[in-house]
């Protein structure tokens, strides 16, 4: 087998000590590799797919499935057989969805996911057929992740989570933008960055700090520790925990109130308090991107992927 | 009755609709909505009357009294009838007296309440007679609430609010720019800006997110959520609760021993801080000004305005 | 004994109200205030003395023990019988250190105190013999100040304080530069810096408000609240808090742990986070050095300290 051009990226030690990888068929090996760096980002392909679908104002896929009722638009992550994880049809869903509520006549918007998982991040096995080098696909996926998280800097109504269990990665650092988090007690928090070779992304480089100071944010960014919802709400990163007997119920009538107040005030006093950090978040975001884009080519990153892919398959 | 000057900034549909109002007496609405809108914030005249008061130096009202001892200026609000609501000689009053503590030989400034409440906010009922055209009172409400902020952003030596009871509007949205804020357990902080049409003031757009995370911040400042005093310690808004059974022996006491710390390092220490962000502060202090005059001329303000004064009518 | 030129600086009536001081030796008292005003600071000397040692990066003293194992730098303060207060050469001594550890091949550098103290800050006894004026000391103070608050600010990998017991002054400070600060119970937090007549150091006046809002920033740095180790975790301040018996056994156990995660993983989401603020940092810790620089000159500082000195000569 001819050593791939995708990773002429990295030295060719590391993938002549990766060759020698004896536990798996070497393939394998590759293709998990390929998958799992390509799922880190949604992929060329699928970017330029995706924006020929949002001019379409049509979504491709049932794993997000956005209703209104009741003053309340809600996005739900419905992919419950997969905990939720986020392929790129859906960070484009997503995009699209937000770009329709923030102009629908709903009062608020609202994340939640379908069954156990609020949601587990990326998704890790539906990128198997990455077009083009890594680099390609690195740059590609770094405009994507742009413009999505840019979706969450710039939309102008409340928005909130419901976050119904545990919530992974990018699902986490995203709350640092919302503006109320609702978590059951059964939801936990994890940001494993480091363990795979990762750096945060989401402005949480930013947000965390600010909202838990840094001894706490680096404790999640750096160091992967996962909190409990009631860590996470003395942290300041969640609103307020309910029991998960009453979490749907409570919330639900909650956010139902809210949804009758006067929709301009609180698309204005969102404004106002956005606009303090707006210019911020955009320029941390822009670099949060460039970032992970180069991480996403680094000897390191591979190292760590690998590895989990190690693990994984040898469970 | 013709349709009144005062409304040509609301569409006729909107005087139509409230012409309608079955449950009040047309004038008594009418009347209603005006004290309600105009008090909002202090009035032309009261402006100009109250820049007179501050050249002579000497407060009108009973309703704000100053006192200094033991190295303590004590800025009391002593309008129990009426919950300690601000009137427009009261934010005048504190203008003046922030301005003469600024110089005086204290060492630090304390607000507190007379009675049960701290504050209930703005008063709404000492402006029955407004004068002029809403677009002037707007125009002019926002020049005094941007220099009462301002007294607060530049006020040199350390302040301290001893919160003896209930806090609302801008008594809560304040205590951002405080020192240091110490509650009884029977107070309260209510910010309904939503529920009223309105939007943050007092900086509260930038200091509540940066003391207490966006969480929990869009809770107050959006939804309108009440806190108890335990929860405001919880989110960094108050530095300390004590039972009310001891509150004010044990804070005055704890006080008149801080006022004893040497005056030039702690005012010095102050503006240490304070200058990382005063010139935010002040920019953010006239954004919110801004805003709010523009919404105390919408619809939707006067809407909400309107559903309160036939509400409270109904009682 | 003729009126020492050192005291240029101070009015002469100071200098009366000085020398009547009935309870000390004249020439104790005065020797004991060049020792704490010196002791303020790395002195003239010490400073360029410290610079040659770093020339020659070997360091002179034993009271600050660097060894790294396990993929962790660890920089102990050493002098237990002093409760580990920072000598002129120990300050030296940890920015050498700080710069060794940036370029070794461990992934995350710790400091930690040996004995029953953390540190108590600033060693008042090791200045006896501060060379020339109380102005030059305070200019060659402020700047090797400088100099070691940056060499925190721009410390490139993971840094963790292990609180063994109580901290002071700017130990405590300090920790607001930290990415993670781990507490036995036993440990106390403590910055009398206006009942010294001081100002805030260490980026705190900026890095406090940021982690623990305003209220409770003032508390500790304008009037001197001692936080036991559960308030300064509640506060943000402190990541975690342990019990003291299973104390190093937990921390180190967990920090082996994040040693093995990839060092340029941490190290580039360390960057991301620090460079939002880096430009800040610099200039708040610029301004409070040439503040302090003043405030050591200040009669009331003296003042402060002649007090603090006689109380201390009285037990």
């Amino acid at each position: 087998m001819p050593k791939p051009g995708v990773f002429d990226l990295v030295n060719k030690a590391k993938w002549e000590a990766w060759n020698s990888l004896g536990s798996l068929p070497k393939e394998t090996a590759r293709q998990n590799y390929v998958d799992l760096v390509s799922s880190l980002s949604p992929s060329a392909e699928a970017s330029s797919q995706g924006k020929h679908e949002a001019d379409e104002k049509a979504q491709k896929s049932k794993d997000i499935v956005v209703t209104s009722e009741d003053g309340i638009t809600k996005i739900v992550l419905n992919r419950p057989t997969k905990k939720n994880a986020l392929t790129f049809e859906m960070y484009q869903d997503i995009i699209l969805a937000l770009k329709n509520a923030s102009t629908d006549n709903s009062a608020i918007t609202v994340f939640t996911g379908t069954g156990d998982y609020y949601c587990s991040g990326n998704d890790l096995t539906n990128f198997t057929s990455a077009a083009g080098g890594m680099e390609e696909a690195a740059s590609k996926g770094a405009v994507v992740l742009r413009e999505f998280v840019n979706s969450f800097i710039d939309f102008p109504k409340p928005l909130v989570a419901v976050v119904n269990g545990p919530a992974v990665g990018i699902a986490v650092t995203l709350l640092g933008l919302f503006d109320a988090v609702y978590a059951s007690d059964k939801a936990t928090f994890h940001t494993p960055f480091s363990h795979l070779g990762q750096s945060p992304e989401a402005c949480s480089s930013y947000t965390f700090p600010k909202i838990m100071g840094s001894a706490k944010a680096t404790e999640m960014l750096l160091f992967g520790k996962k909190l409990t919802a009631r860590e996470a709400w003395a942290q300041g990163l969640v609103s307020e925990v309910f029991p998960d007997s009453t979490f749907e119920k409570e919330v639900w009538t909650r956010l139902k109130g809210y949804a009758k107040l006067p929709p301009n005030s609180m698309r204005i006093s969102k404004e106002l308090i956005r606009n303090n950090e707006k210019e911020k978040l955009h320029a941390v975001n822009a670099e949060e991107c460039t970032t992970l884009k180069a991480k996403w080519l680094s000897e390191e990153c591979i190292n760590a992927i690998m590895n989990f892919v190690s693990r994984k398959a040898k469970l």
